[in-house]
């Protein structure tokens, strides 16, 4: 069995991650469609070029490469190129690289696949403009009224910025990839969360992305001096707020699954004096899991206890729900042979979800798509500090490596159906 | 028993309303040493000039009207008339105009007062510049240093402030007075707490100004991303807080009385984004009783369960005591005085503390001190809203009035030791 190289995927994530280091905060800056992440799209252009490949941007930035038959649906090996403000270096970066080396690898051992093989590194997937736009625009989510309105933050436009990058926003609609044109869709990723890590395990075969719901919550009492107002005669809007948060923990014993999450990440009060009882509880609660009936159970529950407490600490609760995304599963006869090629190859491993959005969760009602995680060390991501161990990136790409020649149905792979164990 | 007049104090409360009445919000703007605090401290100048009082302004603002004998210890009837931003109309001003009355009263009675008697509207009590300005440069607390170097929360010097109101500040530590120029203090204020109100109770005889002390907490955890960390994984700063809020009544229950407040007024989270595990919670504790070892006992409960509410939690607690203020008592045999007044005017009444600070607590160390509440409707001040039944209001004058023609020691009071019953 072909062996991938270590050194050039190291190689390759060093050399993107120049792409907008900022050396004071060690972190890379790379928003989509900014100079720094156009600069890494045009060295992965190069690398194409320098490989042989056929390749392109596409009019959502996408930059495709090519390997193989050109009458055939492709095996597509993509991840994104653009960061977040002070992200890390292999957020993304490491899906794109590894695809690069499974070429190379293919390459160099001669094999010819029998389905083409698409490299892509993928456009403003972090959310400066809402995220995933890149992958959107292949499997066909973007609307050109979207196209035309969005803005950053800092309100600027999304085609003013893409036309700084020499894109035509509304070329995004021609991205689009039918179907038929895919053979299958393929990710590596980072964790960006501690449980491989935790439990010491090199491989995440992620069965889908949790879905996820925001709620905007409020919860009204009267505010009162902290002195004068005795405690039992209180309409105390942070209390509401605690007593429901005690709740979270038993809510998602009785309702949800260890693949439930229910997170406060934002509290306001008002008026936030320390001499003042919270006469308003701002706060936010985002609820994930994998089944979107155990996200209706706990969304239910959510709104059950909060009522509850609201009659009993004489408040009053409102909220708005800001988003419901179902979740989306990765396609079971990938997921089968990613496990069984994980186990020849002897790495520990681990079937999870993804509580984090990727590219893949487009493709996963496109086309026949999988995920695979390598560890975070210490579950960090989105931070300078973010590390996966070489060795793990190594398992990984080998794993993608052949999980891809068997897709591929080549040559090479029907020569060798017992594959030596590289672990 | 010489009646007291509710007309003549409506009439006062609602021309000195008038100085810094904001006609959008329909609150009061008269914060101390602005133009329109100056103007109000006018008015009561020509008040006094009006009733044929000797009167003056002392160095720390402070206008004082004098009626009796100038060779003897003086009964101080005093309140502030300085207002909160948006404040009531009957914050402090209440106490100043039941003492104009009283001396109206007395006079229109022909009663010659054996102590003379001092009403004095005080001057910054709702701190601007840290509050209770004027009474205690009264009660000798001021420093030179302090007054050189104290500014508002828009950064200008209180010397500035003062100097455009005519005043030089250094000039308000002349405006000391000697134990031994003064018979007895009284103020006459409303509650701005539910307790009256709530329990339809006219009269609260205030036993001291609870002892507060205040914290600053910070919790410390892991800032994580809320999907891709399990429940079991995280550090919760958030929690961390929620899990002592909770514990708050518990707290109160075992080591705390009646008269205990803790409140959590401010909350601030970081990130405080949604989709993440706040990584710390930076909270405030305020805590309040009668009796310094009770304070005690609650702070050192606060301590323990907040540490190890942090190792369960595996977060890092720090907290910094920002201020420590001791109980302040009420003088025993004013109480019972006032208490026998209440009871001969048949008023209900309630013994009780008080939460909020007071000018009278500056007197408690300094000489015999009291303070009578009125109720506040549904406990509301420091706003618009801010209301008290005229009522109500002509029962705490007449009792008012009581109190200080026994104090004065006068020839009618002498006349009429069984008082009618005018309630």
């Amino acid at each position: 069995m072909p062996q991938i190289n270590i050194d050039r995927i190291e190689q390759d994530i060093i050399a993107i991650s120049k792409f907008g280091f900022n050396e004071a905060d060690r972190g890379v800056y790379r928003q989509g469609f900014t100079p720094e992440d156009m600069a890494a799209r045009k060295w992965l252009s190069d690398t194409f070029e320098a490989l042989g490949m056929d390749h392109r941007m596409d009019g959502a930035g996408n930059v495709i490469g090519r390997f193989g038959p050109a009458d055939k649906p492709a095996i597509m090996i993509a991840s994104h190129l653009d960061s977040v403000p002070a992200g890390g270096i292999f957020d993304g970066v490491l899906g794109v690289v590894a695809g690069l080396e499974v070429v190379r690898t293919l390459k160099e051992n001669g094999v010819e696949p029998e389905f083409p093989i698409e490299i892509i590194g993928t456009s403003e997937e972090e959310g400066r403009f809402g995220g995933m736009l890149g992958a959107q625009a292949i499997t066909g989510h973007l609307t050109h009224d979207w196209l035309d309105t969005a803005k950053d933050e800092r309100g600027l436009a999304l085609k003013d910025a893409m036309a700084e990058a020499g894109l035509n926003a509304q070329d995004a609609l021609h991205a689009y990839r039918r179907p038929e044109e895919i053979h299958a869709f393929l990710e590596l990723h980072v964790e960006q969360g501690p449980v491989l890590d935790t439990e010491k395990t090199t491989i995440g075969i992620v069965e889908g992305i949790s879905g996820v719901f925001k709620w905007n919550c409020r919860l009204m009492g009267k505010a009162d001096h902290a002195g004068t107002a005795p405690m039992n005669m209180r309409s105390d809007a942070l209390m509401g707020m605690v007593d429901f948060a005690h709740e979270i923990q038993r809510i998602i014993d009785e309702e949800g699954t260890d693949k439930s999450r229910i997170t406060i990440g934002h509290v306001a009060l008002k008026p936030g004096f320390p001499h003042t009882v919270p006469g308003e509880a701002d706060f936010t609660i985002v609820g994930r899991d994998l089944d979107e009936d155990v996200m209706k159970a706990l969304s239910d529950a959510c709104r059950r206890v909060l009522s509850s407490i609201a009659r009993k600490h004489k408040l009053k609760f409102e909220y708005e729900e800001m988003s419901w995304l179902k979740p989306a599963y990765c396609d079971r006869s990938l997921m089968d042979l990613i496990e069984s090629k994980t186990q020849e190859l002897d790495y520990s491993y681990k079937i999870m979800p993804s509580g984090a959005g990727h590219d893949v969760q487009f493709f996963c009602n496109h086309t026949k798509a999988a995920l695979i995680f390598v560890p975070s060390v210490n579950g960090v991501s989105h931070a300078p500090d973010e590390w996966t161990h070489w060795s793990d990136i190594e398992r990984g790409a080998q794993l993608l490596f052949e999980c891809v020649l068997d897709l591929a149905g080549s040559k090479a792979a029907s020569e060798a159906p017992t594959a030596v164990n590289a672990d």
